[in-house]
């Protein structure tokens, strides 16, 4: 069974945990080996990155958050994904190479080819499936602060910010169709989840 | 005044402390400004990478590796470098992005095409003059493992990586000879120090 990498994207609020959990259910089904990540993070080299890069009042320039991203990717490609798809497992990613695009590129203005030669040799792989779960930044907002609980370094950022990650991952989702799945996020959690579920399920049917 | 940045490279135990003491005082002759730096770390968020980069029983990637210590370095460049060349200072960096192409490109054997690539957009700028104090790996760590304390990460890696290190060294040494001067440190530490200076001195005198 070949391994399969399906990525989760969306900004603030847009209830990826309630999805993820939901996909996973469906590609163990058959017994397949489910492995899930999360970015930045996901090994404890990146787990530090991450630390460093959420800490809130540090002063990061784009530059540098983009590299410390990619250097957390770079581990968790080597260590944990290409692993697991060498065994055949399903692997789902809470955020990847997308978040960058959109986060770095879209939200910090960083030169998106940079971002594309980054992609190829230190993360070196695309995900077979996306799903953007995608909602307002307003409703997204608002969902996130009712959490609780300080922000980090990044979820501090002005609304404008948010409206330049939303457009980012859109455009993103737009000229790689065959790849990625839109949600609409704004409905209640239960239906964005049995969204996902159903695109999942006609996706991995199409599949030989 | 138009500002310098001088670099000073060199392997384990090659004395770069006693050197960098001689040259900034020469660049402070005659009352100019002289920023020293040290890599990986010069700025808060560079120093929190550089403990993470030198932490002993880490298992980093090479490409996180080199994408942490890029990290840095875009932070330091933005941050210290560039502010101080645009006041007209000197800066005098303990390790600059040649010891990426060394450590990184020879010691790792990542891709020199990469590093170069982000020593383009990550660094942004190159020095005017580097100074490359080449010792014999054997030399260089009995000096390094004589001054005591634990290992860290780096210096705790076998003779060949550090082989490979000097070898890319003086690699880029002679492809750029107008940019470099390599000094013999083999010899006692006063005669390296005096070798330097004698070089940064004659240096300064070619220029307008």
């Amino acid at each position: 069974m070949a391994g399969l990498l399906i990525t989760l994207e969306g900004g603030e609020g847009a209830g990826k945990s309630t999805v993820l959990e939901a996909l996973k259910a469906v590609l163990a089904e058959g017994g397949r080996e489910v492995v899930c990540t999360r970015e930045p993070g996901g090994t404890p080299e990146g787990e530090a990155i991450r630390e460093l890069l959420l800490r809130p009042g540090q002063h990061l320039v784009p530059e540098a958050e983009l590299l410390l991203m990619f250097a957390a990717r770079a581990q968790l490609v080597r260590q944990v994904i290409r692993p697991a798809l060498a065994r055949g497992a399903a692997v789902l990613a809470d955020r990847f190479t997308d978040a960058s695009f959109a986060y770095q590129g879209g939200g910090r203005g960083l030169d998106t080819g940079h971002i594309a030669e980054l992609e190829r040799w230190a993360a070196g792989l695309r995900p077979d499936l996306t799903f953007l779960l995608d909602v307002g930044v307003a409703q997204g907002l608002a969902r996130a602060r009712s959490r609780g609980g300080e922000p980090d370094r990044i979820e501090s950022e002005r609304e404008e910010f948010f409206e330049r990650v939303r457009a980012a991952y859109l455009a993103r989702a737009r000229a790689e169709p065959a790849r990625f799945r839109v949600i609409d996020a704004s409905q209640p959690a239960a239906t964005v989840r049995d969204a996902a579920v159903a695109a999942l399920r006609e996706w991995l049917g199409t599949r030989p």
